[in-house]
């Protein structure tokens, strides 16, 4: 049993819980080491107070999951399997009694709840959503590692973006040179749809990129993120085209300022509520609270958003080995979208900038 | 009321059901014209059997949805709102005795059913998947339009993929060179991840496109889709890159002999089973049945997998109208990997294919 799985059994004695079945693909993935999508599929991990625990998985993907260094029973089923009589089988092997289960109520749909159910009739279904996201909190080195991967690459995809800035362009002409420069290094997932947005695009809280013609004077905003063996980057940052006019600029150097305060307020011991407000407060001060109409940042990890959510009532201390973004923004409507997003790591007397582009207005 | 939410207005009736309540983003699309992905916020229609039916989105997006085209009530939900209560008032503002309510089952999870089963305590709960499925099954001419712009675009995907085939170049190259080209087209969105495969790649049932190069003797395998205004395309093929050996040729041949034999057989009145086993039985007689692991295609719409589900065991009718897709496959580990796939709709006599890249061997 590894040590993350030792933890929930532990806390699945503290509350009494007989099985815990996951089967978030990022908590199986957590858990086992082994990361897939199986779709319809039944992908899982179940859990118990003292016996081993078995992984379930799609019948073709067992040689895979073994190769991921899942190291104890691995089940397949094929399209012909009734996967939920191969649960049943594998739990009764177990002979443990099940009067309480935990379940991802977040992630599992109702047919499937009512296969689990009908499999233990008498049995109590409480979330385990709340466990997993405490567990997977604070990051191990091995973790840390491979984020700091994902956000190398997110800093080399802007440095693309930059570049490709010209009369003319569109921001799918900018987009795709960023997602094909990062193909040809190997990158094969984004941690979401990358977003180039230009103009009036970038002050809309919701834009999708376009054949929008990125022109002078205007500010344009690339959000992305690159996912390295199952971990997340995101970065945010806001560049001029041209010469921008002095509303512009004040908006960028108040978010900028913004976000060096949370960045500087951000150490261990701190609340979320206290990191986003060291932001907020210089926003609102200037004017623009109204503009920045989402919370300061969230959690990031092998999901995009992840625990801890940077909110100004969230009284979540912060912790060594944390990760997250640091993302305010101001958008009015028709004069200017700006965002300035890193990602940090919470480190003994502070945080460790994870993202390195220059946050300093670049013009182009 | 539109069409489609009368006809589950009338369902309602038959079954005597109050409430059908619609989550699945690609349900509330088909029912309202409103294409969202809300995450972990409520979406959803709900319909009854006289009354007018309401849509509740987030806050943010509620113009967006009136601009989609939805006429009647839409109720925003902030994120400090409580959205079942507003599902509550709404409800009860229709004055309906609710004790049978049809939900998504596959699709719902278990926080919001457990949420939607406190509003209504004495209800039963039945799945409306079924009824979803059979009224997206045959497309009007609006969505086989969209549908067949998906089609062309995915036709030049394949070209522009051919084109970039050359020595040293890996399979991301291509994926790349494709998606910058259609991007550069104003699409934003593939219908999943697209699949450039080469060699002992191409050969496994789920292989990942990587830093693998193509070389000679190689056969290339595309998969791929376009999304145009909500709705998918998918298409498969392979190419020979220099000259293949026989081994090869015959595997290439007996699936194209395979697909052809499909599309020949597709019309009105016959089965999906028939139409699967036509491609099914050329590849078995071959000897090739056992690398042949998969069905041989799939519905396609607004869902890159929908319903009809081409087994050998489908009795379902073909009707005109219905859009799948035909991709028989074989697989031989370390000798090749071959698929060839389109996209058709049924017609009076037969089927219109909508993907019109050659499908005889294109030797590069």
């Amino acid at each position: 049993m590894n040590e993350r799985i030792k933890k929930i059994s532990s806390w699945m004695k503290d509350s009494n819980i007989q099985l815990c079945f996951i089967t978030n693909p990022d908590n199986v993935f957590y858990l086992s080491g082994f990361l897939s999508e199986p779709h319809e599929r039944l992908l899982g991990v179940a859990i118990f107070q003292e016996e081993e625990p078995f992984l379930i998985c799609p019948a073709m993907e067992k040689e895979d999951a073994k190769r991921a260094g899942w190291p104890g029973e691995i089940i397949g089923h094929s399209d012909i399997d009734r996967p939920w009589e191969l649960v049943q089988k594998a739990i009764a092997k177990r002979n443990v009694s099940i009067e309480k289960v935990a379940i991802e109520k977040e992630h599992m749909n109702v047919e499937r709840y009512e296969a689990v159910s009908n499999l233990f009739p008498n049995a109590s279904f409480v979330p385990a959503e709340e466990k997993m996201r405490t567990l997977r909190l604070v990051k191990d080195d091995q973790e840390i590692k491979k984020i700091r991967e994902a956000c190398a690459l997110a800093d080399y995809a802007v440095e693309i973006g930059v570049q490709e800035i010209k009369e003319g362009k569109t921001e799918l002409d900018v987009l795709a040179a960023i997602e094909y420069a990062l193909k040809k290094k190997g990158v094969n997932e984004m941690s979401f749809a990358t977003m180039v947005l230009t103009g009036a695009n970038a002050a809309s809280p919701h834009g999708t990129p376009g054949l929008t013609k990125i022109k002078k004077g205007d500010l344009v905003l690339f959000d992305l993120g690159v996912v390295v063996d199952g971990y997340c980057s995101d970065i945010t940052r806001t560049v001029a085209y041209g010469e921008i006019n002095e509303k512009q600029r004040e908006i960028y150097e108040t978010v900028l300022k913004g976000q060096l305060a949370a960045l500087e307020a951000s150490k261990p011991g701190m609340t979320c509520a206290e990191v986003d407000l060291a932001a907020r407060n210089i926003i609102r001060e200037a004017g623009y609270g109204d503009f920045f109409p989402h919370r300061l940042g969230h959690g990031l990890g092998i999901s995009v958003h992840e625990f801890p959510s940077l909110t100004e009532t969230n009284s979540l201390k912060l912790e060594e080995g944390m990760v997250y973004t640091i993302e305010p923004g101001i958008y009015v409507p028709n004069v200017a979208g700006v965002r300035i997003e890193d990602d940090v790591f919470v480190t003994k007397e502070g945080v460790e900038i994870l993202t390195k582009f220059p946050k300093e207005l670049v013009t182009i």
